[in-house]
């Protein structure tokens, strides 16, 4: 019997890790398209999918799934261009860090194809299929926001292939919700580290910096051809978060001016507790570095 | 030949794992102090310097060097308390995380001690003798902030001490450069992290999570009357790196919301290269969780 294909669009950081991830999944063969040459030889050499090609018609006419692995609007383009092409009775999803935006435009799908948006929580500061690693899904969240109209057979579907990729849960949510809690959880961290960074006294700072300050401006090194649009199509729920951190943060501001260490001490023992509330249990963080006390 | 004595004031984190580290250091013994009896009675159950006591006279009374690893009012009280105990010719510091206070109350020593501020750049996000460890140095930064008068000999016991530990580098500054600087390096990362945990979607973002989000808050459930110390004796510098920052997000949101993309590129991209251009060396990260792409 011949294997089904799961044809992976876009083989950068995200798409190359999931090729990876995926290789051996049930009685799946795994496709890489790329645009260039280069990268599908790079796939083809060091196994990030079993085959890698630079035509996608080709390759999408036979997905039993295919997932669009490109940046926000090299999606909606994509999927624009060659909504005509997929396998009929196939499943579309993608990884697009916002989701109301890619929802809309999965619209344009005839109705035999069925839509189903995602997002891996996970990455890395840096982009490109030479750092893509088949373990780059553990321990993440791996949230779909399913749509009316998804068979029960794709559903399924995601949740094993989240599973065989090696995420910690499968998490639902509605493309709405979706974007206005990750502008919070993600995006404005993303914005603050770019913000921190924009400190005149950088520089100087050098051998003075602990274990915060690393954390805090880790991903200030974006792709900023993709953050731009992941920002820009997510504007308005993105804004209202900035704005509480520059409230909250003045709020702090006032509290230390003013000079009353039992209103400071008030304060830090609010955010304090809501952080320990939160209890993230996350993987233990396995490096030697500790921060600065 | 008897050997010569480091004491070591207050054994909590960083007391405790300097007790732990400096173990073995030339021919020095480490002698712990601690208010409780429990405290003692843990190190001396667990290695933490070579012996522990609850009395600090007779200790520093014969110590060549005393480490005041104390809250920074702790320690100021101290200095008070004790400036005629201290051994003639000997050798005291401190870890505080503010010099500028900490030099200025040790102008109270006699002329016969010599002072040198210090700030080890680690620490961890709990607190106690019971989570010291001895590696806890290791990679980080080891501040002096020398003052007139310091003996060349005491200056090389210093750096001595700081390699033995296993610190990165020992990096000099003056105890007002200190605080500017660590007002942004480490302080207004405190502050940012407790002010994200304020934002009233916190609880909702579970399972929406990523390595950002978990690396910035990190610090959030601080120790409250250190950390309400720690911002009050610097209130000055801290508020103003606060204001900057505050600046800066407002700077990103109103580029996000004007909708202009080139625009909010060219800032992404002024950012993200100061951020390269910064290229902090550090370990490499130990751990398989990768932030969200």
């Amino acid at each position: 019997m011949e294997k089904k294909t799961i044809a992976v669009v876009g083989l950068g950081l995200i798409g190359g890790s999931l090729a990876m991830a995926l290789r051996g999944f049930e009685d799946y063969r795994i496709i890489g398209v790329a645009r260039r040459q280069e990268t599908v030889d790079y796939a083809n050499a060091h196994g990030v999918g079993d085959m890698a090609a630079t035509e996608a018609t080709e390759v999408i006419r036979k997905a039993d799934v295919t997932w669009l692995c490109l940046p926000p609007q090299g999606i909606l383009d994509f999927l624009e261009t060659y909504k005509n092409d997929f396998k009929p009775g196939s499943l579309v999803t993608d990884v697009c860090g916002v989701k109301t935006a890619i929802v809309d435009g999965a619209k344009c799908l005839p109705p035999s194809v069925d839509f189903i948006g995602c997002h891996p929580m996970a990455g890395k500061e840096v982009s490109g299929i030479t750092h893509a690693e088949g373990t780059l899904f553990r321990n993440a969240h791996f949230i779909i926001t399913p749509r009316k109209g998804n068979t029960a057979e794709h559903l399924e579907l995601m949740k094993r292939m989240g599973e065989y990729m090696g995420f910690r849960d499968v998490v639902t949510a509605t493309p709405q919700q979706h974007d206005v809690i990750i502008a919070y959880t993600s995006q404005v961290m993303h914005v603050m580290a770019a913000a921190v960074c924009d400190d005149p006294d950088l520089f100087d700072c050098k051998g003075f910096e602990g274990g915060s300050f690393r954390d805090c401006t880790r991903v200030a090194a974006l792709d900023v051809p993709l953050w731009t649009q992941l920002f820009s199509l997510n504007a308005p729920a993105l804004c209202k978060v900035i704005r509480t951190l520059e409230d909250n943060l003045r709020s702090y501001r006032t509290a230390i001016e003013s000079g009353d260490r039992t209103k400071l001490a008030e304060k830090l023992e609010y955010s304090a507790a809501r952080k320990r509330q939160m209890n993230l249990e996350g993987p233990p963080r396995g490096d030697s570095y500790k921060p600065e006390g």
